[in-house]
């Protein structure tokens, strides 16, 4: 059988079950590893590849996006959990063919990522590749024991929240391969998709909250993202199509291009923004605390129901089918 | 500039320039970030890259040697440091035509590597691979401040020592590249080269003793990782190659091919025993007491002189130009 067949899931499923164990770590199939510490401290750990072909083309990307979209795609795992990242370590394997100028934009891009967010980079690994750049980084953060948000911990009845637009991304990556014009509509998708913000102070505030149930970051998008969810918390989920956050930009560039705005909102994939699950009666007050804190809304676009594992979607009230296929690394782009 | 020209020393000197900073943290530019943690311990992180085509040909090796010995350079590096591995977390970019049965067994290796030094591999990353397999992983260990041992800890007059022999990985990988005949011999160099074993409880008995100064792993052969210890520690040092511990294997496998055992022990390369310095009255001691632990002999092979950053071979007292050629990954194998 071929990985296409067994999939990414898959194997992870088979890793879970070689290495299943009964320690204290949490965590594990969350976007990090939850490590206890001292007191009530706990070590966040995340890992994350990109490889050239897959997830970027090196005639398309800047190495300083490149840089910073390793750094940042790490981060957004950290935040998820609610964490501070600390340390950084980088992994990189390069073709003979890759110049001294294209390394050293790379670091410019890897430095303003980790200088945003105070991460020390603190080693790694270089090392030779026949054809493809890949690029590891190894993120190490920490938090408060009580303070970290999981996967498996949405309540039924909870609402499901986003905390920013959705789609952007995956407009961006669908105008470089269709190589629709480059109005400035479309330069701000590229740009979302090549220089994406990780919702660092976001996940950290939202954390703090105790009626947030439930967080993860969203990179496969939601469709996926919110799957993986609802599997990890045992329950279902509803989501109401009409009320997912979608920029007038990529509206604009949707009716100008014939795209579907909502498919990209829900199966584009990575947009790094938190996906997280509020207990109903504490949603108004977080909500108005959000919006003083950090000048932008969260936005509510779902609800946890009862029934296992399915995510079902409306739209003005009406189940309706999309027939929505997800994001895996192991298709080819 | 090409990187071929820059070199993978040129590179991570200029990270190390561009990351460079007044924190606590120990160990940058050594096997393992030394990360201070609460009261003495610390944490120590390492991380290692494994690239098809590179480091491994995917139809000679197999995939369960591929898994232990992915895990075993992490764990060498960590046992370098002194300390204990705990937790590791896989990154792989696998191709499409990867199977199933392929990836079982790099599991087992992998697994049989972690039970065997008691670590669990808490997470990580499955991505695609347009052509070549990737597999990265960071390993995250502990140990007390005061035991961990550097590179930059050399001391003029200590003498230099290795906890095992020199130069069978490289024979073995000469053997696989010269396609010889698979005699007993060749395929003992080719099971060192596939199945390394790391001097884990080793390094935890040197970092213990206050007499050895320096230590590292040898994994890109004596001559090249020597310099490294040196240049960190601003000394310089005398080999005598006569002294280099060369197993009866790897001498006749030499003799019957026309191979240089010297050389083979200097510049093979992923021998991963452990390279450290020794106060010299403490020598006879740590020997006897090493003998009796282990039951086998540690090698003393120099002394650290005063001049500074050179590395002098000498045979029988004369002192010779060997002209090597280093181990370095962005050169094709």
């Amino acid at each position: 059988m071929k990985i296409q067949q067994w999939g990414e899931e898959g194997f992870i499923e088979h890793l879970r079950e070689q290495f299943l164990s009964t320690s204290e770590v949490l965590g594990i199939g969350d976007d990090c590893a939850v490590i206890p510490m001292e007191k009530e401290k706990v070590l966040l750990v995340t890992t994350d590849a990109l490889v050239e072909g897959i997830h970027f083309l090196k005639d398309q990307i800047s190495p300083q996006d490149l840089g910073y979209k390793a750094i940042t795609v790490n981060i957004s795992d950290i935040a998820a959990k609610g964490g501070r990242p600390l340390y950084a370590f980088l992994s990189i394997a390069l073709p003979l063919s890759v110049d001294k100028e294209w390394l050293q934009q790379l670091t410019v891009g890897l430095k303003e990522g980790c200088d945003e967010s105070n991460i020390l980079l603190l080693g790694g690994d270089t090392v030779g590749s026949k054809r493809d750049i890949f690029l590891n980084i190894s993120l190490i953060g920490t938090s408060l024991r009580s303070h970290v948000k999981y996967r498996h911990t949405a309540k039924v009845g909870d609402l499901i929240c986003v905390s920013g637009f959705l789609g952007d991304s995956g407009g961006g990556l669908l105008a470089l391969q269709k190589k629709v014009q480059r109005t400035e509509d479309i330069e701000q998708l590229i740009h979302a998709h090549f220089h994406p913000r990780a919702h660092l102070n976001e996940g950290i505030w939202l954390a703090g909250q105790e009626n947030v149930h439930a967080m993860m970051d969203l990179s496969d998008g939601l469709d996926c993202d919110l799957k993986r969810l609802l599997k990890a918390s045992h329950c279902s989920g509803e989501i109401e199509v009409t009320d997912l956050p979608i920029s007038t930009t990529l509206k604009r560039a949707c009716s100008s291009n014939g795209w579907d705005a909502e498919r990209l909102a829900l199966t584009g994939g990575e947009d790094y923004c938190l996906l997280f699950t509020v207990e109903p009666h504490a949603w108004k007050e977080i909500e108005r605390q959000f919006q003083t804190q950090f000048g932008y809304s969260l936005y509510r676009i779902g609800q946890i129901t009862e029934q296992a594992e399915l995510l079902t979607y409306r739209k003005n009230d009406h189940v309706i089918d999309l027939s929505l296929k997800s994001f895996t690394h192991f298709h080819e782009k």
